[in-house]
């Protein structure tokens, strides 16, 4: 509703845009009372905040913990209730895998089973991945009633599979029972549309169970998490903009994908995002910026290395003020405190740094300072309006 | 939708829960500029408030003054403007009657009828609740239809009527003329399914008429505000949650009954309610904990009454601070400023104390002090998602 309003409103001109994504950046605090932001001695950010104009986002909902996929989906302006990214699809994009419009994508384990055919391991004994890409090359060029099947190895015991045709559909059950000591389960239609998809995909486990006869301890295969690839509009489409994506993990890209952006070649550092950003600046005119590493630390319980991963962010930052953007909006995609090992609910700071932004008294980006910016609390769906209004893209509502 | 998706996430865990409902928590400034809350002597609630994060809900949306069923049904994260609760049935809640799912009720008053039938008192003199208690034995007992009819004296004048029966819809016109020189009203059917329902009714009130013939000056009944039960889901459907109700009033508990909480016997006063909420907080892990006193004199313009109500709560905090609940919430269902004598759609102060929640530098709990609140200024529906998600609680959206 929200998008489609903007959509009518958009307008192209000159204007960048740089979104910058501390993955997981929010906290909680530690029991010096300070969060990993707090914590972090950030120079730069502060004197920012300063000229900025600040608040708190709520990613989806106020209690509501996001995953990435819908974090993200809110983040570039789209209803995250409304588009949901299954889990198949999401798995797709974590490995960088190209899909197509028609594919139905699951995540896949490869398991041991018995002589009898009884699970007695869903993990294969959580064998390398690169055994797991040896056994990946017996399920190639697998081909069922025009179907193709593609199987791609993830990690460890994971694998990703796509089928690619038409009239597939995600309504299915899991092959997964989810405990040994059980056989694999036929996927069954979840609706009369399925019955042809679940035919599909029985064969292929069929076959598959044949080609991996020998390769003990990955001598099955079990699926689960079937998703259509989802089809959203692009930010050309909505906005009007001519979108890059900086991001090193394949999620992001993959996400970034999804709704139209150009995935930059961004090399493997924050110092190579930064050179990215630079080379292609006059080419684009919205660019997603995502650092991976705050929320990796964050999942990882390691405040401190969180902290310093801040602390790296904030050391280049000169570097992308440099370039001078319209508006610069820098944020994270939700929170993941240390404390508690993971996403979670709690609101995100926010900075918006452009020549048509009001001040408010924020002299720090922290979560306590923020409280007081002159944003206030809001929903992240109404970050992209607000870059684009402080871009000037958006034209007036009504006469 | 907000509570379809919280459905979705919520799971099952040993934390505890405690909602402390402060009736018409909120107030407007007195001639010396503060309101109850800030005149109260509050050493209890101050403290918590420092090491809580805090904010101001809206009950229902900004400007609007909400009745005590859709402030409770949105604190318990019910969307308030689409489950309404019918007149007749907040009056069958109100005198702790035990609805059943079918129930139509209404509101009745007794009135006083001249030989002609015209209405020439629609209180009946305002006869005494003893006086209702004997009228009403004669109303007792009567089946039209097969439907049955029960007719329970609330106060002065006032009764309550439930029809209980099949097909019995709401969709009627009032017998009640609001207005003396009239007959009382026949009752019509104000869509097509209704027919029945008018036809019970004005049998009813046929009878009743006959029946108190010679009752004078209560020979007569009016009914009005006809309801039929409504059907929520439940908080052990949404929430999963095994939530009891420490109320002393009739309504509350019902209001709590109607989501499915137990009522737990919580004796008279405050003191009761808290030896209640203490004996039983090994069983349930939410508690909903009413205290009525601060609306009663609120509504009646007794500002020192309230004051010294809040402060006989913040003298007893300690005892509930004392049961380490995982997550206490500390709010009202709505404002009832004593300088308005009645209800306002003011915002309500709230605070949320757990180990999850960030601080902000509140350092007391009052609707000034709230402002500055690091929940910011929201809606009241969005309390038990926040107060799930620091019970951790809710599971994460997507992936």
């Amino acid at each position: 509703m929200l998008q489609e309003i903007i959509k009518k409103l958009s307008l192209k001109n000159e204007a960048k845009i740089i979104l910058i994504v501390i993955d997981g950046l929010g906290g909680i605090p530690n029991a010096e009372g300070k969060t990993e932001l707090e914590t972090a001695w950030t120079p730069n950010l502060d004197q920012l905040a300063q000229k900025s104009i600040c608040g708190l986002t709520y990613p989806l909902s106020m209690g509501i913990t996001p995953g990435s996929g819908p974090a993200h989906l809110a983040l570039f302006g789209y209803n995250p209730f409304k588009y949901e990214i299954g889990r198949g699809i999401l798995e797709a994009l974590g490995t960088d895998f190209p899909l197509e419009s028609n594919d139905l994508a699951a995540r896949g384990n490869f398991a041991t089973i018995n002589q009898e055919g009884i699970i007695v391991d869903r993990r294969a004994g959580r064998i390398s991945t690169e055994i797991n890409l040896e056994v990946c090359k017996l399920l190639q060029g697998i081909t069922i009633k025009g179907v193709k099947v593609f199987v791609t190895a993830v990690k460890e015991h994971r694998f990703l599979v796509v089928f690619r045709g038409d009239n597939l559909m995600e309504k299915v059950s899991e092959s997964d029972p989810q405990k040994t000591g059980l056989s694999a389960l036929e996927v069954r239609p979840l609706d009369s549309t399925a019955k042809y998809t679940a035919e599909v995909i029985n064969e292929f486990v069929k076959i598959a169970k044949e080609r991996l006869r020998d390769s003990y301890p990955a001598n099955m295969v079990l699926l689960r998490g079937f998703a259509n690839n989802i089809k959203l509009p692009s930010l050309q489409e909505v906005y009007k903009l001519n979108p890059a994506a900086i991001a090193i993990y394949h999620m992001y890209k993959g996400l970034a994908r999804l709704v139209g952006m150009k995935i930059l070649d961004s090399g493997e550092t924050l110092e190579d995002q930064i050179k990215t950003l630079e080379k292609n600046l006059a080419i684009y005119d919205f660019f997603y910026f995502h650092f991976k590493k705050t929320d990796s630390f964050g999942e990882d319980g390691n405040f401190s290395q969180k902290v310093t991963m801040i602390e790296k962010i904030d050391s280049l930052l000169p570097k992308i003020l440099n370039l001078n953007p319209e508006v610069l909006v820098i944020t994270g995609d939700h929170s993941t405190p240390a404390i508690l090992s993971g996403h979670s609910w709690h609101s995100v700071p926010i900075l918006i740094h452009s020549k048509t932004t009001r001040r408010d008294g924020v002299d720090k980006f922290s979560e306590s300072s923020c409280i007081f910016g002159g944003l206030g609390k809001f929903e992240a769906i109404n970050v992209m309006p607000l870059a684009l209004a402080h871009a000037l893209k958006l034209s007036k509502f009504g006469a």
